[in-house]
């Protein structure tokens, strides 16, 4: 097999075979194809696309490129949860400990910070000494004790997609939809889930940015999962503005531990409520969503979930008494109010702007290398529909440097759009893909 | 400038600045832009085109990354001619004299065979002594001596070409109509012609296989030509079947010498006639080209272009024993005649096969470090529509061995193709582009 004849095949807009797939994935992962060559065939399928069986070969070629978990030895039956990304998105947080609760194993790899999206293990590591380098045995106990793990790389994982990400990245061919579609359900596949509940986020916050462009990456990603004998559901939920209230590592961290508790902000707690029922579903807990939500609701209310998540933060290390007691995290020397600056409804939010206003106040990295500074970030209660009065205080800025200070106070007030008549709220979901 | 931003924008159809476009033909040729980008740029380029404005820039960058040769302290005129490659094509050898004859000084930079064409300078090369390995002052005292040059590369000339052109052959991006113009006119502008006739050949012998194809490459390099301020013009010449009837270096250098004292085929002379005329009109030596074709008939008939033809050789150190008694030139062991397998016509042949049927022979090389064999090869005086009969022979293989001899008496008999019904012979040319 040649690459260029792949190269030139996919550039005419034909169907590549499952073995030129499988040929492709592999040279990538030995370093046999040459970047450029890769780099080429790249942009003929960003420009030509890929059928519903090309996608799903490129998924599993590149999930056979690494280790491929099983955890059968350890529980009979494992879910994952995957979101595409948000801003104020600390929903793991919330819904692994509310599953764990309802008898459902979650053993989770997760991620770092990516742009203006916040990263759960950044979250986490707000709290002294929690780690989340576990190796695999370790991830295993903790996984048929528990319940329970919320790990970082713990395994190399569709090693192939790391190098293709990478290459996209410096190729203009990351927005592609199987290609996207392909990167997130090649790990998934490889963390070894009997089941996968998808998040995919829309509006001005999430990578895609309408309903029909989020349906459409939803379906391909279901497809693969379905094609790979994995129960796959997705949902497609609001990011037109933050979810919640907080934005900020050791901020989200406080309101996820608050919600868990029974209170924190109510498009949160609705948003992890309809995503934790629908797990309990594809895990087959429930037999109808009612079910499943009475479920979760008791989860919260008796207790459990609060202890699940204690019980992680204490396996994998963190000191237990900064989530006993959430004021005892990292706190930011400067915190002040932002007043609404006229009178009118609250319509729209650039929610990537307000990323990028927390990344900018330290709460997240421009580069690989950044440090993060866990206790900056943002309170903004305020919701599209809501109706204000000049003078107002509509959020807090968190800050460590008076200067950033001041810039956040300005990008902030630069991502809100006022108008004088009122204006409905958003939803928090636009429907579901099976 | 970010390259991934070029990327993007010619991904999505948009029209690259000329800042750009020089931005990144400099990075190529520096080494700063990486093969990877320039890689999927290429490609994005052969999905989505470029106007003619980006085709202009690019060649004119290109030809702007190296040397770029001004004649005019030598001579006050001078013209170049390319050919796109062909099987059979000695058409340089006889039509520079011709135009030197004329009056009009040819200083030409000529290439080595590529695939199935054969390249000039392998052709001379089969007479002893003769070399192309001139130095600028040395090709500009011929050029100013005796009016007609052929070297070799004596000029660094657009390397960025011979960077990209090595990456698009390793990314399916060869047959891109920008791409292929671009790289022949910026070599043909950095060379410093005044004029420049293209002979685009069409056909089964030809990377246009197709009339409109070869049209579209000619009217997209006259218009860059014409951009940059130089006279172009371009034949859209025949290459369904090989041109005259030697296929081979020595064999073809026979013909071109046979051609230049009045004889040999008649397609041959015909096309080189058209060839210099043209070239003549080009250099408004003749109004006409009635005229043109008068001037050059009295070239060849005065023996004044062979004159020329003799001057260059022994100037570039060729033993010109061997041309005054092409005899003495290399010759092959094995001389096979090879006869009609049937009674018929010739309807068509795969001309690309005949090439690479002789590079089998050793003519030309598989690989770029191949020693030729100066003495294989074909004549083939059959054309499309002679009549044979069963038995009748129909060509001649120069080998010097067995094997490769009966190997090429199996692979000319299969391009050709046979019909009981009479078939039309083919057109010289198919027209002109100004």
């Amino acid at each position: 097999m040649r690459m260029v004849d792949l190269i030139a095949s996919k550039r005419d807009g034909g169907e590549l075979s499952t073995e030129a797939i499988q040929w492709f994935v592999k040279g990538v992962a030995a370093g046999t194809v040459p970047d450029y060559q890769a780099a080429a065939l790249l942009m003929a399928i960003y420009l030509r696309g890929m059928s519903r069986r090309e996608t799903v070969d490129l998924t599993l070629a590149m999930a056979h490129s690494g280790e491929q978990l099983d955890l059968h030895d350890t529980v009979p039956f494992t879910i994952d949860k995957h979101s595409s990304g948000g801003v104020g998105d600390k929903t793991t947080l919330v819904v692994q400990p509310l599953v764990a609760a309802c008898g459902v194993p979650v053993g989770k790899m997760s991620g770092r910070g990516l742009g203006s999206s916040g990263g759960t293990l950044d979250k986490m590591e707000s709290v002294r000494g929690w780690h989340c380098d576990l190796s695999m045995p370790q991830f295993k106990q903790q996984l048929r004790e528990i319940g329970l793990v919320l790990a970082g790389q713990t395994a190399d994982l569709a090693p192939a997609d790391g190098k293709l990400y990478a290459l996209r990245d410096v190729t203009g061919t990351v927005a592609s939809m199987p290609l996207i579609a392909a990167s997130i359900m090649s790990k998934k596949l490889a963390a070894g889930a009997d089941a996968i509940l998808l998040d995919v986020k829309v509006g001005s916050g999430a990578f895609m940015k309408t309903v029909p462009a989020a349906r459409e990456l939803a379906e391909i990603m279901v497809n693969i999962g379905h094609d790979a004998g994995r129960q796959t559901v997705a949902l497609l939920s609001d990011m037109n503005q933050p979810l919640g209230h907080a934005i900020g590592n050791a901020l989200e961290l406080k309101e996820a531990i608050t919600t868990l508790h029974g209170d924190g902000p109510p498009d949160f707690w609705a948003h992890c409520r309809e995503v934790a029922a629908q797990m309990l579903l594809l895990a087959e807990k429930a037999e109808t969503l009612a079910q499943a939500q009475e479920q979760i609701d008791q989860a919260r209310v008796s207790g459990r979930a609060w202890h699940k998540f204690r019980q992680m933060a204490i396996a994998q290390g963190g000191d237990v008494s900064q989530i006993d007691e959430p004021d005892t995290l990292p706190q930011a020397r400067y915190v002040e109010t932002v007043c609404a600056p006229q009178d009118g409804f609250a319509a729209a939010f650039d929610t990537d702007a307000l990323g990028w206003c927390t990344v900018y106040l330290g709460a997240g990295r421009l580069v690989k290398t950044d440090t993060l500074d866990h206790a900056v970030g943002l309170l903004l209660p305020l919701k599209v529909g809501d109706r204000v009065t000049k003078g107002q205080p509509i959020a807090v800025i968190h800050a460590n440097d008076p200067n950033k200070l001041a810039q956040a106070k300005t990008n902030l007030l630069a991502t809100i759009t006022w108008t004088n008549d009122p204006v409905p709220g958003l939803p928090h979901f636009y429907g579901t893909v099976a």
